[in-house]
């Protein structure tokens, strides 16, 4: 959080919880910003000095295509393939590692790039049925490698811009299958168990039900998904997307929903395009592991972070993350770029 | 993690395991980075309009100072005052809040800035006591909010330069007195107690004799502290300062053990600005909550974590952080610059 940048402090700020993991976010109603103050420019990509590995992959030797989506014509429209540098290597022995007091393992796993076919045409932009196709090759992969042995969980992000992470600048998403579940991840999955116990219900259903019932931080809904500003939101116009129905297992999803996720994530995305301008964001999948045990009370869903604030020595230290402008006030911004 | 970055892929990644939260890192070994390809440029501060806040707080209409420092001319060389614009408000009633299935409540606590006297002289360039009269500070602060009702937690942090969130140039820490334990935290406090149940010894005791006695993420040490760099590093370049001795509360640090801190930090920090050649950086305390219960099992220290890393779509959705140079290397660089 950037200090002392804004003029005035009237209203005190507010604690808020995420109820399914506990953690806390402080919403500082006091700093007061407007929507416009949430632009900032962003970082130009450096000018290629060869071929863009994204539009030419077979001339500048990256691995060889693990699935393509062809058109009509016979041209790709989509294709993934194994990341050139990858954080996790195929085909490698799991070997575990001592150092007296410390523990670690082989980063074994599988690192994947999901690339559409226009270098310019951001998922902003995509038409909603070309978005529904990136979640058709989104499932096609989790489904090959869940069953992979030492394949625990499988993460599946976005990153769009360099602030964001993206040394490329061709859209593309990425997806690792990694042999560890984090605690990070392990909070919520258990967080989502104690909910349902303590209240016999999904914590993710409520708050479904709850924002399609009251629409203050709603943006968008179609048949089988809303898009929303979370209550406790962790960045200024973060955006959820998520099932209304119960929905633990992302690699379940039917065409239709495909269809529909598609819509739902092109409007969220295209309406934080228009509002920030073009932010730098990142957007990932939350679901369950895929480590052979049942997780009934998770329910799936995906969440857009732009870019819009530095996360500093309060927020790395407690976990406890400030946003600057209340979550009911950004999806009214949101809403008008639908 | 930037993707696709390095030109050679030789080694196999390797997952570590962080040994108190059970949290996992990756040390991207075969992307292959030299300590040099992680100098970045950083962003220079827009000249200022006016008197810098800091330099002349009674000129900009700061808040008034709780804690001064003099030098034996009477001119002040450190100074403590409530942030102008705080994200915790003092003076306030504690109400909570309820919204259908959400819960929140007033950020009520104390926001405090921390200044030293010199505009240009940052910690790496100022003298061991003179960090040590800043540590000072820390604990004459804490130990006047720690038993404020409504306060259950308090952070200490230092941010340096634009990219780590400081909107000030001005040198300066800041402390926030909260009344919320962040899971993240109780993590390490329950990670902490159950290492101690198994172990039948304290976890931070551990990485601190093993450390020593090996010394390969070894920085430096005096009598009463050691810096190094973590085996499960969550940033390129990260440094703990830790006490050797089993300590759970900062605030009880001696006068002596000041002494060696403010060495120890300093030291530290100054390798830090010396190898990555003045790189934005956070650091922080971690230590017991002070919500009345005692954590006879966790032990204090400080995380310095320089800018070298986006933390993209993997890092926020996992939390799973991607390194890529390994720790030894980190430190066998630092020590040359100590």
């Amino acid at each position: 959080m950037e200090e002392n940048k804004s003029k005035k402090q009237t209203k005190i700020s507010e604690l808020r919880q995420d109820i399914v993991t506990g953690d806390w976010v402080v919403i500082a109603l006091g700093r007061g910003k407007r929507p416009g103050e949430f632009v900032k420019k962003r970082e130009a990509y450096p000018p290629l000095l060869d071929k863009c590995p994204f539009c030419f992959p077979e001339e500048t030797g990256q691995e060889k295509d693990v699935l393509v989506f062809r058109r009509s014509d016979g041209d790709w429209s989509l294709r993934v393939m194994p990341n050139k540098y990858p954080a996790f290597s195929r085909n490698q022995p799991v070997k575990n590692f001592e150092e007296g007091p410390y523990f670690g393992m082989s980063g074994v796993g599988y690192h994947e790039v999901i690339i559409t076919r226009d270098h310019l045409r951001q998922i902003a932009v995509l038409d909603p049925i070309e978005v529904a196709e990136i979640v058709d090759a989104y499932q096609d992969r989790y489904i090959n490698l869940m069953s992979k042995k030492s394949v625990n969980y499988i993460e599946i992000f976005h990153n769009h811009g360099r602030e964001a992470g993206a040394s490329i600048e061709h859209p593309h998403s990425q997806l690792m299958a990694i042999p560890v579940v984090s605690p990070g991840i392990q909070l919520e999955l258990d967080g989502a168990e104690i909910y349902h116990k303590s209240n016999r219900k999904c914590a993710f259903c409520s708050i479904a039900g709850w924002e399609i019932e009251k629409k203050k931080r709603l943006i968008f809904e179609n048949d089988n998904f809303l898009a929303f500003c979370p209550y406790s939101s962790r960045a200024a116009f973060e955006v959820w997307v998520m099932p209304k129905a119960h929905k633990p297992y992302f690699e379940r999803i039917t065409n239709e929903e495909k269809i529909d996720l598609g819509e739902a994530l092109q409007k969220s995305i295209g309406a934080v395009f228009k509002t920030l301008e073009d932010p730098a964001y990142n957007f990932y999948i939350h679901t369950s592991p895929c480590d052979g045990k049942d997780y009934p009370h998770y329910h799936w869903h995906i969440e857009i972070l732009p870019h819009t604030a530095i996360w500093a020595g309060f927020e790395l230290s407690t976990g406890i993350e400030i946003s600057t402008i209340e979550p009911e006030k950004a999806a009214e911004e949101l809403r008008r770029n639908v």
